[in-house]
């Protein structure tokens, strides 16, 4: 039975969790509190990086002899595998924790079993504490992990009236300094971000974080269908972050680093792209492409999350912020649910998510 | 001084004004609240309907002798002039009122001086308590009387992308029962409702206000530059509510009671629309039309409100909410600030109100 002082343990284990938004992938984000037998946090930990420790060694080292006869709080389910790292499950035991509490438990087939293995050792090991608020926490990475891709956030910029820039093009600036400071943060959580070949002609964009300390600059990735938008020179090429140009598989370029996809239609392969990016190690994707791209996306039903800044501006002209996703009629439409509404400045950002089909 | 006793029984007096909303034109919306000389509350009363008593003349019967020496709270200046009913300062004097505290200064020329009449009668008047939220309660009225020409509050409903019919233009339903049955509210609190020749005739209409008891119809109006869309037959011609078919002064038609606009662009000047609706009493528009009329009243400047229903769909195809509003470039846009967002059901609502230019 899960008593307030644990909700409050792993809440907390939560928090530090979300600590490594966009720094642990293709890991999870993890957090993990170790109390002593009376209750108190002798030991704190979250998973800071691919290749460093997971949570529970963090924790087990902060907590030192106090873990013994304690209670381990974790995020997700203690892993069971060895990889850079040895099974938590295994740790935990050696430390003489006396009961271990996960929120999720682990669906990755590699990582699964820890609970299994605690249990056989004789520690207690319970799931599904603040489960929804852990799941929450790590939406991009069991996203990928259920569908075998990239999480994909669809990020636009719009006016009431739904336009990205006014009809001689001009963009700069719809929304508030608020609302593009945002953006960044939004990119610093994202494994990668991803514009198309109208956006990079358009607007020359850099693409890197800019202005958040200590963030983990997401790979910039421009798919240039035709090898014909980003030369040297171009601002994503620079050191600043890694950057991927994806063109067409029957394409011809100069640069030295392409990934070549198969075309569909005008552009190319959402899933092919999605599908090489998650070999690298993308569980998260920040899509900031244009309406063509967009709607590439939408039509593939390859958006899990819609992330939209609404400037209060009216234009009357001027291109939508989605282009064809291949619907034509009102029952077909892409319906969502609104998770989130709140003010960025003078601006709203709205998040949703599409219902279940 | 104004004290927390003098703010709260002027608060009442704002939410009863707020009663009136929607059935008081060409007048204000008003409140009054009487407490006798030990500051309980003895009269109550608004403003129900234009040619019936004052909100003063309300609440001095309600208040009975209770008022003789008393304070009145009234949310607008009490009037000065001899209309339908007598002058509103004079039957304060005449029932012994010994202070009497008023929100907002009242700015028609007819009615203002009321608070001078006090003063010279004796009577302590003070202006200013919560005018800001009172005026709020009558911003309709008040925009009326500085502008000379009636509020406009423009109510469209869009998918996230900004759409308000899929590309074969099925429209319904884009936004939830919840949103639409709030419109029925912004319908009752309106003086007429305005659409266009395109709405008329793609949806043919019905505009009167549903589901809401005791609410007064709005004056139906539909903007048929040629005279060739509403035919008899039509919903808005049934005998729900009133009904004004406005049609170029070059035009031809049949129906009884039209009137005639000068043209403008492709359509009828809204300025000549709006000088017609102010001529009649109507003092608030909801402009229902779609994106070719909202346009024009965009481009005239003749919005004062928008409120946008936004529902979480996207389409990728169809037509936008706002059409031209010649507005070609970004720093040409109209810029507001948002007043409200909330959600409606699954929808969001957004007001927002143009920066003043």
């Amino acid at each position: 039975m899960a008593t307030a002082a644990d909700s409050t343990a792993m809440g907390r284990a939560i928090t530090l969790a979300a600590r490594g938004l966009g720094s642990t992938s293709p890991n999870p984000v993890v957090g993990c509190v170790i109390t002593d037998a009376s209750g108190r946090i002798v030991g704190e930990g979250y998973h800071q990086r691919a290749g460093g420790p997971h949570a529970e060694v963090h924790a087990l080292r902060d907590a030192g002899e106090g873990a013994r006869g304690g209670t381990a709080y974790v995020t997700l389910e203690p892993c069971n595998h060895t990889g850079r790292t040895g099974p938590c499950s295994q740790a935990l035991v050696d430390a003489g924790i006396g009961r271990v509490v996960y929120a999720v438990a682990d669906p990755n087939p590699q990582a699964t079993g820890g609970g299994d293995t605690l249990r056989a050792a004789g520690i207690p090991a319970e799931a599904g504490l603040l489960a929804e608020e852990a799941a929450a926490g790590n939406t991009a990475w069991l996203t990928a992990m259920r569908r075998g891709r990239p999480f994909v956030r669809w990020k636009y910029a719009a006016t009431l009236d739904g336009r990205i820039a006014a009809a001689d093009r001009t963009s700069r600036w719809i929304t508030s300094p608020e609302a593009r400071a945002d953006v960044h943060r939004l990119r610093a959580e994202a494994d990668a971000v991803v514009v198309g070949s109208g956006t990079a002609r358009a607007d020359d964009p850099h693409l890197a974080v800019r202005g958040i300390e200590g963030a983990t600059q997401p790979l910039r990735v421009v798919l240039d269908t035709e090898a014909t938008v980003v030369k040297p020179g171009a601002r994503v090429l620079d050191d600043a972050a890694p950057t991927l140009v994806a063109i067409a598989d029957d394409a011809t370029t100069d640069l030295p680093d392409v990934v070549r996809l198969p075309r569909a239609g005008r552009g190319l392969s959402v899933p092919a792209l999605l599908a090489a990016l998650h070999e690298r190690g993308v569980r998260s994707v920040l899509l900031e492409g244009g309406p063509t791209l967009a709607g590439a996306f939408v039509a593939e039903g390859a958006v899990d999350e819609v992330v939209g800044y609404l400037a209060p501006v009216l234009l009357g002209a001027g291109p939508a912020a989605l282009a064809d996703a291949g619907i034509s009629t009102l029952p077909e439409a892409l319906r969502l649910d609104v998770t989130e509404a709140v003010r960025i400045g003078p601006d709203l950002r709205i998040t949703a998510t599409p219902k279940e089909r």
